[in-house]
């Protein structure tokens, strides 16, 4: 993907992933947009592992979701592109993304 | 910036904008999640252009929220990166955006 579509992925995951977050746990919420809503990328090599994180996520209690691609570009319909994960505390986020490498 | 910077700066612009508009024009901003929340990303070539895309946004009554950078790598502290612009009905965004290239 070039860089604007990559950009518009982890946009559309902020976005959900935050507002779900709003509704399930608002005082994260609430914490993260008081504190700068602090954002990091970082990279997997598959959709599969995007799957494992989900589940990791979910695990710890953190929202986690999904973000599939329409496809008309650039990637296959329905291609899962990444996965938005909190926000959270940061020790419970890097628990799930702390070895991963920034993108 | 970097793939991953620019991914960051822009999902900061994309939240920040959301919110604004859900507070201030909840109906926009229902619509927008509904339909799936579209995002466009295009480029400029100065921050003087953010200010005016900003000013222009504001005229047609759109939220427009520019976004600075803490500057801890990569660019000056407090450089506006990029402006978060609606969520709105997209011929108004168009009448702001609709002459810019696609990053």
């Amino acid at each position: 993907m070039g860089k604007g579509k990559i950009a518009v992925q982890v946009a559309h995951a902020s976005v959900t992933a935050a507002e779900e977050t709003r509704k399930r746990r608002p005082e994260w919420w609430k914490a993260w947009i008081n504190e700068g809503q602090r954002k990091i990328v970082v990279k997997v090599n598959s959709e599969s592992e995007l799957d494992d994180l989900r589940e990791d996520s979910e695990a710890l209690g953190l929202v986690a979701m999904i973000i599939h691609d329409s496809g008309l570009t650039q990637v296959e319909p329905g291609t899962a592109t990444c996965v938005g994960i909190g926000p959270a505390p940061a020790e419970l986020v890097d628990k799930i993304t702390g070895n991963l490498t920034l993108l």
